[in-house]
């Protein structure tokens, strides 16, 4: 994580006073079930709430930690320091720190995903919103980075937008998975601690018990969540190289907002660049870089081994925060992204017409010409407009072959952009459902 | 894929002749849609099922494409060879080859899914019947693979089940996610063939039809189908690794089934290897190789560019068929494996009674005693027993001072085993709802 | 590995066939080494060479291994079959599997490392010709995609050129420290084999003896292996990626060779895709795909476990000859592609004379212009280029403020090329050193 | 990067103060470069040198750089601050943003090299002490977690020894790739500034120039260096997974120091974990990501994208500071980590003399009694010791065709241990050469 790519809200999810607050939470819950099981008295269980506003000293934690060389123990010290020390001898009872470790962490990796959801759903109503707009805005469609047949700006946006709306059901889903908590001991059975506790504190948390955990909660789900996360930045990256190719100065159909009158970048608008994007392709490269490494964390040795804790310490707030930031960032440049529907019809017509051509040799075929007759014909009067600049329409009109073929009107027909256009309701339908 | 770690089911699915089926299913349904459409003649979508039961030739195919450089049209011409060239004159009218392509691909992977779904319920099945079998067999559990405390081999089991049943979810999603196909011509805008096509040909197929493509199906599906099987290459690595380190000679609690009466490797029953876990570990590994190139797959140039064709012609059969080995292995091993619970009691009395500890511990707390106390107590005992391997409870029996706290029965209660698997049927519970 | 992405010369290294034919060798130089050391009878050893001629029964050799179940003694037992079982039973003594299986490995990868070092001197070669051929074909240079500053093509093929002679610099590296061999034994200590038999084997297969070995040789020298050849294909991937982009219809400053009299895909030169240079970026990704596989290979269980095993089978032979493709097919592509220098030109003055305005900044504050009133000077007859595409030049030459700061010559000489060119010789003298 | 996690030398060459002077250093050569070619005046070049002792203000740096929205210009804002703002006036002169940036960047990852350097070196001497003082302590060799024959604890530092030697080499390699530097422009043409610049600003830091740029030093180079990190590593993981199996209950041949002593968690020597060398291997896991991202920096957009930034923002420090932290970390456990050679003895003995198996086979077999006797003998005697745990050389004394095979003497010879450490020096003079 470095300050240049981060948010408050996700950074804040990932500092120590959030991580503390969160241990007080599952230590008091877990106090309180206790209380309730008759297995600790009543009023330890309450006295534990004494720190429910406190601010945790996370340097005083440190200080104990620097002795203890353990960081819950070092929290349970200072705890106790709140709480009184007598007052809070009940406390981690029958617990085992992963416990709280583990259990704090997927509450982390919760609300991260609530963030994350949030700032799905703002990108995909700029998504939206641009794709409506531009519904109807003509513009060469591209196999191969070469002209293929017209397409349509709104249908660019539109299947961005139904690929991150894959996104977010995949995030829900992946949140739905690492929501669980486990209380359940030192190698997960439930020996010196009751299970109605974990049901009890996981409810309290928004968390589902773990049906069956050892010291941990098994890491196929954290490897299921970064995962998810690195499919999502897949799909940044392909938002942010269609940008950035709109942006080439060859190209310029669309560009990151700069405003003309301002001053800056925008003196010289030939020299704007689409560096939010090309960040962007990087920063998904970061998120996907935690993929691997959570995959290897999965095969823990027998009821755990630690492998997996340095991993998570970089990975859980590094690619939920870079995530968090490339989507904040992707959905204002959508938001704000100049398009330039008059370039896109002047890159459509570079070889004038000619994007029509494969509409032709359909044509011809169907109206009887022999295949390779008709690959002649088209070809000689493409060529004619790659070599020339003529306009293919013309030469085709000019053709006699050609015209006794397909008629004049016929010939006309072919260049009418509507034919291409004719389904966009029809996909717009299929991908805005509400 | 090579030959040794393959099965012939999923192996099929990926040769030529099953995909030229494919191939000519998807033309066929076409035809028939477009000729209810009144696109092309009823007869000519007719002819076309004359190839119904072709055994397509591969090698006059291949024959084709060396002159015509392209796979669709040779298989085109070759299907017309078939049907009758003038017949099939109507077949692929409007399409494009990814249309072909991408739905035959996400056939493939539906039915490479199928296996693979099977093939999990398999080693579910085995996983359950052993969970059940050594639901009560006592073993230590371990944590840094040092002695933690009592579990059973049990449980062991049931975690690996409820980690496969969370895979065979995530599974079924994939699967359901790239049960999808497109026939929507070259950049996806229905131009020159009709959205019913594809409809009609995506139901016969088993698919949905892709909301919105262009020239072809969005990589993002694929990414996130790739990404699931790394997870649950990573869980098949998570068992191998637990049943490897059974194996140890200095562990010996389970162990690949060899059979004592056989010759050859089981001569020397002390050299018997855990081969084929250590392979599933390195094939997990390969499986999971997959996933960073499917990842990278998704940023493809505008309408479509062709890159990620070379990586699906190797990952699409390659992971597939080697997780389909792999998980096909697996379940055979933990089928037939060895458990040999005796070693598990002796193991666990490697320092007799000293895994009783931590137990110990939390009871003289319990009693009243000061951890500090509590501490040096358990620590003068146990030191005996780690240096002289003498019994963790006779010592602790013959300290005055733990005597006074605990008592005497209260010290050979601490001892039961019962304590500390009393919750396995509530775990058993959750985890085997069924 | 899959046919259409192999060439043969790299495949043949990876049949069966050959590595009979290096385990042969192996064995039977290690008998002429024990011979030496009076271990075994010199006729055993001489008549182990009866088989040098042999071309070994893969499909024997496979049906021994069914009933063996040992790939290395289904071997030994036909090398006996041709040798003569009494004279053929000294051949592998001392020896363990891996001795001969490592060694081979390593052979196959010398081998294929010398393919991959004449490929890549092919393709520095046509790198250097068409540098030398454009060194002074001026195209503009881009960062972010945007016009930058005039540059010439003969520098993108010489960076290319000078990427690439690392790369081989580092392939060098890779196949020596891959060029070793072992014949240590069960655990690497000789017990059973004199070292000297190692030292000879290893001199006769050209490889240096492992320094210390276990069962097996240490994987850092593969993962190292692997690692290069994953950098070489990034390389390939970043000349395909420079490729593509020249392609572009927009763009069209060069193209994968295509002939504009042939049938077939020229008929329609503006459909002509840069299809190579895709499978290319393709390719990349799966070489690539080998590197973490082969570093999760390192850390083997004490003095080997056999994980890495199905790794290799499979990434051995993979990476190998699809870099061997793919190198072949860049230097195919680099050869031979068409360059479009007017199109360059053309590109260069989009924006007529635009891609000037750093230039002419620089000097009106070189010249006293304050740099707000230089910005400024700037900007306003940039922006009427930018709106109105009229020629920067001539808008300089007619804002009376320019030309008192820079005088009419002093603008006229701004927009020399051979101010941008000046050095191309000193850097084509760094580069090509020889 | 996190603290917990860092070393403070590592961490310092990646602070903002660190990368300002290192910018400044690259201006003011630069500087003093142009006043020798006469392209600025003397003046001005010494002018600069007047921050030579200034501390950097990062935070008026930040500051600025939130105005300008540009790290570079904001900078040299601050340096004219103290230089005079005439007098700085020609600094940056003809350079390019990215000329400060990415020759900046190498001299970080030359500085972070040489203290890797140097902590690969503590390390190699550590495991040096430790192989010299072990070199003779007998434990037994283990292939797939198995016994198989004898070996020495030595031989095992030894290889690690020799492991990370030819890591140091890789380490030096990569070192001196990083160590270039370029000054030429935005192209990399040197349009605005002669070449000499560069070669004097390169000399003055220790760098070779670029033999050729674009706006960018190729990335090649970075892909080339944190690959190997990740080899690197790699082996730290290997040699991290060694003492953590050394570590287990049932093996304990070895394990980080702990102190008998001292209080806390050696309280309960049974509970020691190997905390250090799992978290050793999560931190592989983690230098290792950056592999990949750092291999898909290399293909940028013609003369530079800035996708690679980002990347190289968060890996530059990352990967450097884990790796740092790792390798001294490893030293430390190295250096002091306790070895148990009485519990090796009883390891190899868990079968009493089962290990010596294979050597028998060999010595029936060599004595002329044929293999399959040969085994039989073997097998019911090893199976009555792995049955009764009886002693297996006991077991063949009462075995009369064992010993009219072999004889008392020959048996009680297979029994002796320096038969397989007669090669331990010859291994260690090739490991250790100086």
């Amino acid at each position: 994580m470095i300050p240049r790519y981060s948010r408050p809200d996700m950074v804040a999810i990932w500092s120590p006073e959030t991580k503390f607050r969160i241990w007080f939470e599952i230590e008091a819950h877990a106090c309180d079930a206790m209380a309730d099981l008759g297995v600790i008295p009543r009023e330890n269980a309450e006295a534990v709430w004494k720190a429910k506003d406190v601010e945790f000293d996370v340097a005083r934690i440190d200080e104990i930690e620097a002795v203890t060389k353990h960081d819950v123990i070092a929290f349970l010290t200072h705890l106790a320091e709140h709480v009184g020390s007598d007052e809070a001898r009940f406390v981690h009872q029958g617990m085992t720190s992963s416990d709280v470790l583990d259990t704090c962490f997927n509450v982390q990796l919760v609300r991260a995903s609530d963030i994350l959801i949030e700032d799905m759903k703002a990108l995909l109503a700029a998504l939206k919103r641009r794709a409506l707009e531009h519904k109807d805005t003509v513009r060469v469609g591209r196999s191969h980075g070469i002209h293929a047949e017209p397409t349509t700006m709104g249908l660019t946006f539109a299947r961005f937008y139904a690929e991150m709306d894959r996104n977010l059901a995949r995030l829900k889903t992946a949140r739905e998975e690492i929501a669980t908590g486990a209380i359940s001991g030192a190698v997960g059975t439930f020996a010196n601690i009751d299970p109605r506790v974990e049901e009890h504190v996981c409810e309290k948390l928004g968390l589902q018990p773990e049906p069956i955990s050892t010291q941990v909660i098994p890491r196929d789900r954290h490897a299921a969540f970064f995962a998810t996360l690195g499919v999502i930045a897949s799909s940044i990256e392909n938002v942010a190289i269609e940008i950035r190719h709109m942006q080439r100065t060859e190209v310029l159909e669309g560009a990151e907002f700069f405003s003309m009158g301002q001053k800056g970048s925008s003196a010289m608008p030939h020299k704007k660049n689409p560096v939010l994007t090309e960040n962007l392709t990087g920063l998904a490269r970061m998120v996907r870089s935690a993929v691997v490494p959570a995959m290897e964390n999965v095969a823990l040795w027998h009821e755990r081994d630690i492998s997996h804790s340095s991993v998570e310490r970089m990975i859980g707030p590094d690619a939920t925060i870079t995530l968090d930031f490339a989507l904040a960032r992707l959905a204002g440049v959508v938001d704000k992204m100049l398009i330039f529907p008059d370039n896109m019809l002047d890159n459509m017509n570079k070889f004038p017409g000619l994007v029509m051509s494969q509409r032709v040799l359909l044509a011809l075929t169907q109206a009887g010409v022999s295949r390779e007759d008709a690959y002649a014909m088209v070809q000689r009067n493409a060529l004619k407009v790659w070599e020339e600049r003529t306009d293919f329409k013309e030469e085709l009109l000019a053709d006699e072959e050609v015209v006794a073929a397909l008629g004049k009107d016929g010939i006309e027909e072919k260049f009418d952009l509507g034919y291409h256009t004719k389904h966009v309701d029809t996909i717009f339908a299929r991908v805005f459902k509400d």
